[in-house]
């Protein structure tokens, strides 16, 4: 299948609107001639910073919150929306100050990742954060997210584990392991 | 933050329902006082599957397949829904017979790992394939995928290109790069 072949689509409309979400209806015809009625979610708001941040101690920065998708508390990577116009590192470096209390004086853009692109238009910006200093921002969470500080050197451990499940958590982890050697 | 600090759940109403998603509103009250209406995509349907398959040649099975969330065309994993009462090692290899037009003797579960859980219910079950052999099964895809083999010697480069993005494919690789070794 090349490009080429991409399906045409020959109708769109919105199924459901909400704050957060879009569901959009695709009917699509493929080069072959079949024709089939997708859905997916558009992409709403703006991008989003996933932050694998390490101090000098050779710590990953986790922490621990509430995932209302399973209704837990969860353990996963500082992570938010760029606001309006912001820079992924400064996206990412404010959501650091909000959620685990630091700042770094290098972040950089590892690698922009989807979720689930057959039905969702959702990206992620990977972003890898270090030398780090105190610095706290008030943010928007309900209450105080627990910062939890993980040995660099147990991540097989971690990511195999059953406490650490979030794909594209996993994936950050996976994606920064070079730069994460280099500290 | 601990398990009994959970929020609590005020009120939770569907705000939309389609085919294949729903989107609810959920009313929280969290351990502070603090309350927030939260929207989360609940689970739809049968668990998932994603699939690393690997050859005597020491091959990883990849796709190429359209992503209407992008409308695009992009590299993955063989992936699908199980169907009801189906166990995951069988809809792995239902999945592989019928996306690649092959089957393996040996199939294991790896790990759940979830895409969003702040927003969405959604999990996928990572497998891992081996000992290939020759056995295709007709699907459910509009028009056949493309095939595409890649050295396993190669992952590093797969995984940090810019043709290779879904984050749970990623993480997929990572968490069975132990037992892609042994073959």
């Amino acid at each position: 299948m090349t490009a080429s072949r991409l399906p045409e689509i020959l109708e769109r409309k919105m199924l459901a609107r909400s704050r957060l979400f879009g569901i959009e209806e695709l009917k699509l015809r493929f080069s072959n001639g079949v024709e089939r009625v997708y859905e997916r979610l558009p992409v709403k708001g703006h991008p989003a910073v996933i932050v694998v941040a390490v101090n000098e101690q050779r710590e990953l920065m986790l922490i621990r919150e509430y995932a209302a998708g399973f209704h837990e508390v969860q353990l996963s990577l500082p992570k938010g929306a760029a606001q309006l116009g912001e820079p992924l590192e400064e996206a990412a470096n404010r959501e650091l100050a909000e959620e685990i209390g630091f700042a770094a004086r290098e972040v950089r853009f590892v690698k922009r990742v989807t979720l689930a692109p057959g039905h969702m238009g959702f990206t992620i910006n990977i972003m890898f954060a270090r030398d780090l200093y105190p610095h706290k921002l008030p943010g928007d969470e309900p209450e105080p997210l627990e910062l939890v500080k993980w040995p660099v050197d147990r991540i097989d451990e971690l990511i195999h584990g059953d406490e650490f499940n979030e794909a594209r958590a996993i994936a950050a982890l996976t994606l920064t392991r070079n730069l994460i050697e280099e500290i």
